[in-house]
């Protein structure tokens, strides 16, 4: 299957795959019985154990591979760090809102959604229920003009959605006039204590975490110190994101409560290497840079890591390793290598904090849709905590060898300094100590030139410095280390979207035959399935319990997850069952077991079984899930099973 | 050590073992660059990763081994589901203020701490800044009266506290007059949605949720359809809970956002059993029951659950069972068990859902703290739900035989009713229908003896029936199974104060030796130490890197974490450090390595060393973690090293 294969197979499984999830609990809208509430979402029991078991290998495949420090900060935020951030301020989408009714829209998602209906129209599809189906102003465009100009509606200004709004006079999906689109900030917001409730004041409001990485950042001397103070390295965390979301919808896609998974790699912002980075340098990945984009096109290009790097299409080694890394993390998920491709942010598309950003994008039924962000965060959020807290985040590197530096310092003549300017004077000197090397030298300049020059104090104060006053020397000094502001890279998850494209990447449908209607299923990688084994006694009779329950103890003691289903239905519905929420072997006791000992083991995607002995399958399931066996290997060591009797 | 030289132990270490895991960032106050937050928490590299080893531990010793089903819910929760739980009107603590300054006390806390000091005025300690130590209508009570009422305050209601303040005198610490103490409730409040910030609306108001109990309630139905339909079951949930204390204090222990992980068990309410119960009767607890309490007492009695459960001390084996389940999970987590008790909740201290509820309480440098509670919280939550939304959250138990039940059912003369009553003879029909048995005995009697009654259709209207009109039959039939309301039992595990009661009963000191002083350090349990194993080379020698590399990689393959540690410190040192953040086990490459292949393997609490082949060295480790091997067993086949060349 190619991608676009793959696209129009994703599409037209859509709803029986989104049926099955549903009706298996792998999630659902939350408080259903209470009607739901939009944008939040709670995994049942096999979606939530996918969840823990992509954790875990999130975990070992990132943190413990690599030694990275994780933490585990609050979600609750208080104003003055996020305002620091810059999130009080930025972290908005624009909103508009219909005048009569006040219902609001997301204003690029609503103008994606309007030029979508006229595109529709022009098509000569007609269903909607959005008045703006038949704007003439639009349809004038014409469907290429209009599928260009929906590309660009989510990197539009305010100035230019409401140009847009406008121009084409579009309306509310009822024909009522929609307000100016105005910034809406995505954060909840909430008090802390209970002196807000008395008294009120800025210092009590707090948000809950838009994204994990502020509590890494405000947390940056402690684990550079937990790391002996070497760099570069790197800080992770698992843990709930929130966003108000204006209207959430597509499922797990974009919802107001989420986790995420964040690595923050701390690195010189002149030398952004890693220590690994020539262990993955020859991972190959699809990618769709910048360039590609502003053409218009959307070809991948396949290349590996340290190509991409010597072509400049990768910035650095530190973003390649990542890039790799997140790519191989997604293979071991079970993501299908034609639906992942790697998407450079356009110019104006980034957060307000980066100034680099890779998406890992994943193929899914609504089309690509972001998964993982790679950003270059350079030193802005240390260097924002830093100015905002006058603490100092900064690290030190020591150079391979010693170096000489050159540095141009004022020297004063101090008393004629303090005569002229009286009790000015502390001011001029406390200006002078901390002039730029670029200052000093504009300064010595205009001394050796005219002979005096005017220092702006501010407040409307102003020095005539003349030379007599001043004059700057160079002094060289050997250093040994170097004091910087680490920049950040930032490989950023989405778990629930990627639990939702694991599902979808994941489901398979066996044909119908002769006696047995078409049946769906998960075909979720062991590693990560959500239980690994199910236990069948062939039928409800007693003589089959000892033996089942001798291999539940096994199970235990090699801490698999198992699953037990002694219900009446046949054994073919029962595996069915199983195969549905993606358990990858199923252990059947039949009456063959009770006589001699043995016991069927069933694979999920080849539904193939062999028979061993009763004390060996736990073991043997172990290492199929460790991958330290593959059913390959086993079924060349024991022969096909066919068929229980019943 | 017995309880009491524990208690001692505990006091004295206090401040030692709270640097020592700052200092080490087990956790910190979060955001403390910008003055911190107060009752909020981070946690650092070894107290995150002590975290996820408990959680993991918590999921395979009760998810698993109980085939429990996992869910994870939000925690942003909308309004009508807390109002049904009763958690809006009723998850509140009693607050006064200062009426001059506005601050804000926790009346129980506060009053608690007034008793202290006046005890400590009595005892001729002075050393306080609340006027209140010098009570005098408090002061006249004496001591032991003190100590009473000291004890009783958590329990007291509005008017009591309100009371006592009136009658003492009491004031704000600098002597300023008290508010009437009111309720203050708990849950931090925010909006959901971009219509709010328009309209405002009682609908979008949400809540974070208390507890996670409660998405597990309203998921009851799916949860029992995900289960077969099959009684009784249990679901599980680890993930967030906030609470907004009023007076946040005592580090770990009583904070604003916390982890929690909750088992609720569902069961029927007159049979509350647990299918593997016979496995865990014989574990011995130490227990003080509420009658204990009663008489003023304290004196734990060591019983088995069996005959606990015998002599009515516990009130069934559901709740057995799961008392027997947390006390060996403690035991696995490394708390000590002189500094465990299961405490009895006196009958006016329970939340609002509970009948009955016992907490393990655990002894710490604060004293005993709860941990764990044990709630029967009855059909209380399903039936609140049930009847906020007009939803069945009922299960069904066949019986064993089928049984014969009679019932009372209405016979009508359909005719009369609809021409006596006209329009109006609908409504009765249906009261009719929805008779209670009991409801239906009574018309019946009334019917036979005066020949006629009047039925209350509320509203103003009212019927006068009459024998010709109505009669009733008695009905038998068989009943293959009963429908009911579960009853759940639950246990309810703060991680937070979990991870500190571990962290304070692993504090350790070695004394000072001839050659080195004293040194402390956290004998944390290997299986859920935060870091497994450090890798340390002697010297930063380049000959020792490839050994390094070597073992690294095998640790790779046993998903063992570790640290390396390359820094020129001293081995001591070195060995020092890693045993602060409580790595079991270091692995020293030294000279003889590069020679011969071999390293060595330290053991960090009784600091032994052996020395083995680098190629088995993470195996060992693994068997040691997963408790294959012990300490023991591979000093026995393996001699002890004494010292490294340096």
């Amino acid at each position: 299957m190619d991608t676009s294969q793959l696209a129009e197979w994703l599409k037209k499984n859509k709803t029986p795959c989104e049926n099955l999830l549903k009706r298996r609990f792998f999630y659902s809208n939350s408080f259903d019985i209470y009607g739901g509430a939009a944008g939040l979402f709670d995994y049942g029991p096999p979606g939530c154990a996918l969840k823990v078991q992509i954790e875990n290998l999130w975990r070992q495949h990132f943190i413990i591979f690599d030694e990275m420090l994780e933490v585990s900060c609050s979600c609750i935020t208080p104003y003055s760090v996020l305002k620091a951030s810059g999130h009080v301020d930025r972290f908005t989408d624009l909103m508009v809102t219909d005048v009569v009714n006040g219902e609001c829209y997301r204003a690029d998602k609503y103008l994606e959604d309007v030029i979508e209906c006229v595109m529709n129209t022009l098509k000569g599809k007609t269903v909607t229920d959005n008045v703006n189906a038949k704007n003439a102003a639009l349809m004038k465009l014409g469907c290429d003009d209009l599928e260009k100009i929906r590309n660009l509606v989510g990197n539009m200004s305010l100035e230019d959605v409401e140009k847009f709004i406008e121009e084409n006079k579009i309306t509310s999906p009822i024909g009522n006039a929609l307000s100016k689109p105005y910034p809406f900030n995505l954060m909840f917001e909430t008090t802390i204590g209970p002196k807000s409730k008395q008294k009120g004041g800025i210092n009590s409001v707090v948000y809950l975490r838009p994204e994990t990485a502020q509590g890494i950042f405000v947390n940056f001397a402690k684990l550079l110190e937990s790391n002996g103070g070497k760099m570069p390295f790197a800080s992770a965390q698992i843990g709930l994101g929130f966003r108000n979301e204006i209207s959430p919808r597509n499922g797990l896609l974009r919802v107001r409560e989420f986790l995420m998974a964040e690595v923050e790699y701390f690195v010189h912002p002149k030398n952004k290497t890693h220590v690994r980075y020539h262990e993955f340098k020859h991972v190959v990945l699809s990618l769709l840079p910048r360039g590609t984009q502003e053409k218009g096109e959307s070809t991948l290009t396949k290349m590996s890591v340290e190509d991409a790097i010597n072509k400049g299409v990768i910035a650095n080694e530190a973003l390649g390793y990542f890039l790799a890394r997140t790519s191989l993390f997604l293979e071991k998920c079970g993501i299908l290598p034609q639906g992942l491709r790697f998407r450079q942010h356009m110019s104006d598309e980034m957060a307000h904090y980066a100034c680099d950003c890779w998406d890992a994008e994943i193929l899914t039924s609504y089309g690509w849709i972001e998964v993982v962000g790679h950003a270059d965060r350079m030193a802005y959020d240390l260097t924002a905590h830093s100015k905002a807290t006058n603490t100092q985040l900064n690290a030190s590197q020591r150079y391979p060898e010693p170096i000489t530096v050159e540095k141009v310092v004022p020297t004063y003549n101090r008393s004629l300094i303090g005569k002229t300017f009286k009790d000015k004077h502390v001011k001029l000197l406390a200006i002078l100590d901390n002039l730029s090397q670029e200052q000093a030298n504009k300064l010595e300049e205009e001394l050796s030139g005219s002979g005096s020059t005017v220092i702006d104090a501010g407040d409307g104060l102003q020095f005539v410095v003349t030379r007599d006053m001043l004059s700057f020397k160079t002094v060289k000094s050997v250093v040994c280390e170097e004091t910087f502001t680490p920049a950040v890279i930032e490989p950023s998850f989405g778990m629930g979207r990627l639990i939702f494209c694991i599902l979808e990447h994941s489901y398979r449908v066996r044909p119908a035959q002769a006696q047995q209607e078409e049946r769906t299923y998960v075909a979720i990688k062991p590693q990560i399935a959500p239980i690994k084994c199910c236990l069948l006694p062939l039928s409800s009779k007693d003589a089959f319990t000892p033996l089942i329950s001798k291999v539940q103890r096994q199970m235990d003691i090699h801490g698999l997850s198992y699953k037990i289903d002694s219900t009446g239905a046949s054994i073919g519905k029962r595996y069915a069952r199983t195969d549905e929420i993606g358990i990858p072997f199923a252990v059947t006791v039949d009456f063959q077991s009770v006589n001699d000992g043995t016991v069927t083991i069933r694979e999920r995607d080849s539904m193939q079984q062999i028979r061993i002995e009763a004390d060996v399958v736990s073991e043997l399931i172990a290492d199929l899930i460790s991958g330290k066996t593959t059913w390959g290997d086993v079924t060349k060591a024991h022969p096909l099973f066919t068929q229980q009797e019943v």
